[in-house]
């Protein structure tokens, strides 16, 4: 168990925020006056500042990866269980970033932060962002803290992809890629869960064409539903059977108007929870980023080329009951690295908890994790036990 | 290629409608004075009364399974390709009666029609039907057709289950029963997608707790929403890369705002399309029927007693790229009925079209229809030569 003055955790740790002054023109061609995203950092850069570690989020995920903000905090960092000292990502050795993306609503400039050129909030006329757009801001987040090359950098999901293009657009700064549970690009059947989702938040008459804030309200049941979409395709078809079966939370089966399933109750009340805490804009923005990416595209359709100019080594892991990014998306990512005679090593964790098996705490998956990245970390050096204790 | 005057189509058809006016008390209790329902025939009866099929329908279904209603109709019935002269379900041996199921919205008693006892449209006061109380409307409506046992019951998906829980609770009134691509229970996902449907309805303003119709309104987007999540899990995923791929309908990758995959634009059209004929408060009566159908349930949670009383022989049909209603659903319901010392049949056809397969006119599919039941037709007789041509 985690608790905030424990051995294993970074503890109590404080959000920074990065601002770029400097214009960014997106690659929908929309140049923003400059930006800011809020990072967390973990561990000790080292003198030789090459123990660096980028986590890149997935869909709902934000900077807050490890550690706890207050000391009343009950819920750790979303990645608590494997960033911190002694775990997979281990910060007594690893210098660890974690920001929330460009267009995300936990902090970094997006659909909620105001329109310099209008005094209003962006909304829905944020411009649409994509995983390239995502690197290249991240790139200079790396140059402010002084990181030329990452040890690493780490994704699940989308995070994943951006972890994908890091290696191929930026070959010199990136020495390792963990690509886990993740695809070279969304198949038609990802499309469509995710055209879904958005539809469901389009639909309700509270999103206001993307101005519910103007509007004092919230599409609060579009976005549930558009979570629950996204729910289903995060778990297995057996694991959902594991944990909930047929059980009944209310009524019975013979046609009581009340009856109501466990696994109903459960995904109502993750649609709500969620839809209490994120930005419909940018659950729209997010999914059309993943929809776009597509590095293959650009290189003839042919993924092993696309890589080409990587010079990463790359661990690819992928999960058996993954049936959003299934170990078969894996696969075709090692076998286009094999082909472009990259340094790769990969492997696919039993698990029946599908695509959210990523962000569990498995032993093989994080032995794999731990193994993998410990070698990398003997290669880049790490900062002396001294300042590790000084950061505690 | 059907046409009306084709020497395989059963032409023209004219619905008919059944009227029970006993009362009828459904499982959940609820007691109706009577009930409508409405159905097509297909073929002649022959003089034994032992050659009638009964078509059971699935979610979206109707009673219109074969031919034209008027000579200007451009579709014919939901299952024209393998009900006709010489088809698999072959009129020339056959008579076929196809209805709608009470609950439904396309002419049988159900949230449309007029609440006798208010004046006022039944809406979402309907009471929840089950498939038990299916299959109870349907040996009433065999009784007026003079049909004591129906040489087969057949059906697929929400259909299946019907002509699965005929053979057990009328053994003596079904000597054969064909289930397709259907299951013995929903599972926990089946359940959690037929619940973010229902919550894309029920969160519909349009929706008015269900009495649109008196609002002058229609939950057209929620309608729409719900048949999206049931499309996707209809098709398969390699079924939707082969049909979709990501290929653009408008914009590009560089995330211009308007861009549109085809499979987007093909899921609205969809949506859009079955809102528009259909209505949400039997797809919500619908939808429930699915998931509270479990027999076993009733048999200690043992699939093969619930076979026990069966007294008909089976065809069991899945469908490989299904994965709604999987082949391993298919063959929990074959080992049951082995352990059951049933005669069974089963086929697993080849098809990268999901659950839709059962649908389609597939070769294989349709040669094991044909030819187990033309053996069927052998024994149980049919209508003479003369009677067939008088019923061109």
């Amino acid at each position: 168990m985690n608790s905030h003055a424990a051995d294993n955790s970074v503890g109590l740790v404080k959000p920074a925020i990065f601002r770029s002054s400097a214009p960014f023109t997106l690659q929908c061609g929309v140049t923003l006056p400059g930006f800011e995203l809020v990072y967390e950092t973990y561990g000790q850069l080292n003198p030789a500042r090459s123990n660096a570690i980028l986590i890149c989020h997935a869909l709902s995920g934000h900077h807050h990866a490890a550690g706890y903000h207050t000391p009343e905090d009950d819920k750790p960092g979303w990645w608590d269980s494997c960033i911190g000292p002694g775990k997979p990502i281990d910060t007594r050795r690893f210098f660890v970033v974690s920001l929330n993306n460009l267009g995300g609503c936990n902090g970094s400039t997006g659909p909620l932060s105001l329109n310099p050129s209008t005094g209003a909030f962006w909304g829905p006329d944020f411009p649409t962002v994509t995983v390239r757009d995502w690197v290249e801001s991240q790139t200079l987040l790396a140059n402010a803290l002084g990181i030329r090359q990452f040890a690493a950098v780490i994704g699940g999901s989308l995070g994943g992809m951006q972890a994908m293009l890091w290696a191929m657009e930026h070959p010199e700064r990136v020495r390792a890629a963990v690509l886990i549970a993740t695809a070279a690009r969304l198949s038609a059947q990802n499309i469509a869960f995710n055209e879904i989702a958005r539809q469901a938040i389009l639909s309700d008459p509270e999103f206001h064409g993307g101005r519910y804030r103007e509007a004092d309200s919230h599409p609060e049941r579009g976005l549930s539903i558009a979570r629950m979409v996204g729910h289903v395709t995060y778990l297995s078809g057996d694991g959902m059977h594991e944990r909930f079966g047929r059980a009944l939370k209310s009524g019975d089966r013979t046609g009581n108007n009340q009856v109501q399933f466990q696994v109903e109750s459960y995904l109502q009340y993750q649609g709500r929870s969620f839809s209490r805490r994120f930005d419909a804009n940018t659950y729209l923005l997010m999914t059309r980023a993943l929809d776009l990416f597509d590095p293959a595209a650009d290189a003839g359709d042919d993924l092993a080329r696309a890589f080409a100019a990587a010079e990463a080594r790359f661990l690819v892991i992928a999960f058996s009951s993954d049936w959003r990014f299934s170990a078969a998306r894996s696969k075709e990512i090692v076998d286009a690295l094999v082909a472009a005679r990259k340094n790769v090593a990969s492997a696919v964790i039993e698990s029946p908890h599908g695509h959210d098996s990523f962000l569990l705490e498995l032993p093989r998956y994080f032995d794999v994790l731990r193994t993998w990245l410990s070698r990398l970390a003997d290669e880049v050096g790490t900062g002396t036990r001294a300042l590790d204790a000084a950061s505690g």
